[in-house]
């Protein structure tokens, strides 16, 4: 039965999928799925890896914070936006940023550098929950102290003057535009990582573990093209956290609820995409 | 004869072909060429495979319209142009996205999302006429969800003030020259998207099926910051259709044909280019 | 005497090179350096692989003028060059076209499409004069081509208002100026070409074959963005003959001779500083 | 006791380090790392590769400075900014340089091209104290050549007016914001440097040594989006030396040290970061 369980009817496997990009079919499982994470297992408290991942996190988020922001501040600040590179230098410092920090990082702690990330891949049982909590708290606490570095870094009145990078709904959408714009946003970056980490994929496509951090920085780049005018782009709660609470006004704390429903709610469904319809994990037996 | 189909003339393969790019020649048959895929085979559409390709082409297109219709309206909402991004940025998202696409879903459907590199492949025999046509349906019900989306988050009335991403021959240019631009433009895309599955490049150019999805999205990027101030660059029948039926004016649908006829001209040109010039495919024997 | 010859002086081979990028130094000659090409070799006139070559070439430098100049007329057309995108736009035109054009064309010709290019490999007697001389002819043949077309699609009143792109000496600079820009950019893309095809180079960092296009199509942009301001940028002769041929006005065959001498001394240059300096080949005996 | 000094505390192995991004977890030592380079080796100066090395870190930096600069001057230069590239070109220089660079000298001399990388490496004895400061020095001379070479392009009355590309903190900020930002912008790129060159990261992960030379050019890149603002970017005390040194008004030296303290203390830290949080390597017994 080897092999069998690949897809859900009879007979699917004497259709080998499509793989056009320049690998020969597969047939036979040549793939190993790890087994789903315990939700609580006690015995990965003890172990420096653990720890370590985590301030792996931290450092990850507060470097993700200190360039962005410190970025968005810059275009701020500027009399002539133009002479600076507006709303797509800003999508490339935080695309950029999340490309090369994911290439440092995921092999220590997974490079996750965002509660969204972490939750949709929780989801998946790739960590535990254990894990996941504690991953969560590093990237916050690392967000926090990286926006509060760029306002030690500009002063405090000039900081709040430009706004500290916070995410809020902006003038002429809805609560509703930005919770939407928030959800298929996480989707989009979440289903590109879930897609990175396939061991199926992983195993018949080259390109798939080798580019990995790649699609994973333009997923965000992307985002924040296309919703930057609406929200200033979340998805990720640490980072709306961390500019939240230094700049610490009430126009950042009123739509704060948004950017973290709107992620948990898109990396959510990207899980469900991804495991339900895509590889069909639920319908397969495991051996 | 092993090897010997290789070269038209007798007397070629003296003369390995040329690979400067680091790797050594190799005068064998050293790849494995797929047989043609047959024009219509029943069994395929009894395996949960091809629906759910079918679908992830449907995700894929609705997130490419999504958010590069929503990255358009952006620029255009803006009364300084200059503070967003400008054509770069929008060439930015639409390239982009394909790239991030294709890396996702290459191994589950191929990766075409658009009837255009569909059809080009169709005609080299990569799928069959079957699946061709279900894809194209799906990616054409993807695309009107996407930017359906867009007009949600947007409310119609600014959505059709702001031209709603639509593919029109802008003014200063004939018909025959905004053709033009969608053939040379496709031409481009399909036949770097056949350098990409060519199975014998990939056996012997490690980079060939390594960095796939990365030359297949650059061309889409070049191709937009050529030709969007001719037509807004279409280059994706269902890019194209999505954007006209969700903004519905006749201003969308008296070119539209344009949309349509120059993609699958320049896919054909560039299928029978790769196919004939550069791998002399039809005048092999196959065994 | 195996791997005796990789450096001039006695005692080198004690120090292995450094190799931080991840790979484990290896001491023995673990690659194979292919022998010089000859001049001259009759047979190869008879091959069909050495005109599906020179074809690649045309096709190649065809839509690489055709793309850019429309990009560069694109520019110069908007009244707001602001809502254009510029001078980084043309050079990711510029830059993004090699690396799409390397990455498809490099298993086909050797990906050259470039004269410079050519001269500084065939220095290197990485081909044969028949060759590089056959490759020359078909890069300008479609330099002209290409730029011919996208004079087609302007209308040739608007191609000639607009400059078509032609490469001269801007004001404020002397001809010595553009002369230095010339050979020191041409430098900077052959230097990068040898890198990527150092057999030696290839067989031990595994980025170098894998990632090849790339930094080619960057060392591009990155001239592109340095000297555009002083002659347009040409280092490559075909470019600036092919948009010379079209626009054909005095103003563009003043400082032509530059876009010539100024590419070949560079990729000479280049050439005798990989071979000699980096990899010491007049030094080495071959066995 | 193989694969015991991994982690800290006993049992830290049983639970295998998280590699989401598609490799499949190995709780054996699977690499190798190379011994501690000693502080002075006398054989080393008796080799060429030696020489070569130097020379090749001279060439990189001279090129490095060259299109850098001349990119700098080049928007400073244009009448309106906006119709050059601002910021956001500035940045693609300075990274996209960085990236090619990396990618042509790796294998040669290591690719350093910057003092502070040389020292964080060397202080995890990477490289002899020979080599390094053999090296610095070969770094300075190139930055000046390739800043006077652009001084002798522009001719020195327009260089100097245009401010040639010197470090100096900005109006608007103390010498402290300055410092500050040299210090978190070169650990940022030495983190990205120590995580690439890592041997433990490139045995497990594909994309570790096939990316490297990318997230390196992109932390470059990344850092001069978020501080040019600041302080022009130098986290590169050659770069910033041979700009002053061609430059050469008060205004350039008034600052200098905090582009030779800053960068050093940055990439000290990422040093004892890397090798003492991430890899706890002076917990470990050799053998």
């Amino acid at each position: 039965m080897e092999g069998r369980e690949e897809d859900v009817r009879v007979g699917a496997n004497k259709f080998p999928e499509r793989q056009p990009v320049g690998t020969s079919a597969k047939t036979d499982k040549d793939y190993r799925e790890l087994p789903p994470e315990p939700l609580f297992e006690p015995e990965e408290l003890t172990s420096w890896s653990f720890y370590r991942a985590g301030i792996a996190e931290f450092m990850a988020t507060f470097l993700f914070l200190y360039v962005t922001i410190l970025t968005v501040i810059g275009v701020s600040k500027s009399s002539s936006k133009c002479a600076t590179m507006g709303i797509q230098g800003i999508a490339w410092a935080f695309g950029g940023m999340i490309f090369a920090l994911v290439y440092c990082t995921a092999g220590i702690s997974g490079g996750y550098i965002n509660p969204a990330v972490t939750f949709g891949l929780f989801l998946a049982r790739k960590l535990s929950l254990t894990r996941a909590v504690f991953y969560m708290v590093m990237q916050c606490l690392g967000a926090i102290c990286g926006a509060g570095m760029v306002k030690g870094l500009q002063g405090s009145s000039q900081y709040e003057l430009l706004g500290g990078g916070t995410n809020v709904v902006n003038h002429g959408y809805t609560k509703g535009d930005g919770l939407g714009a928030e959800i298929v946003g996480t989707f989009v970056l979440v289903y590109t990582v879930f897609s990175a980490v396939d061991a199926k994929r992983s195993a018949r496509d080259p390109h798939v573990p080798i580019l990995a951090p790649l699609p994973i920085g333009f997923a965000v780049f992307l985002v924040h093209l296309a919703t930057i005018p609406i929200t200033g782009t979340g998805i990720n709660p640490a980072r709306s956290l961390g500019a939240a609470i230094i700049f610490n006004k009430s126009r950042a704390w009123n739509d704060h609820w948004i950017f973290w429903v709107g992620p948990f709610v898109g990396a959510a469904l990207a899980a469900v995409y991804h495991q339900v319809i895509i590889r069909a994990i639920p319908f397969k037996s495991r051996d």
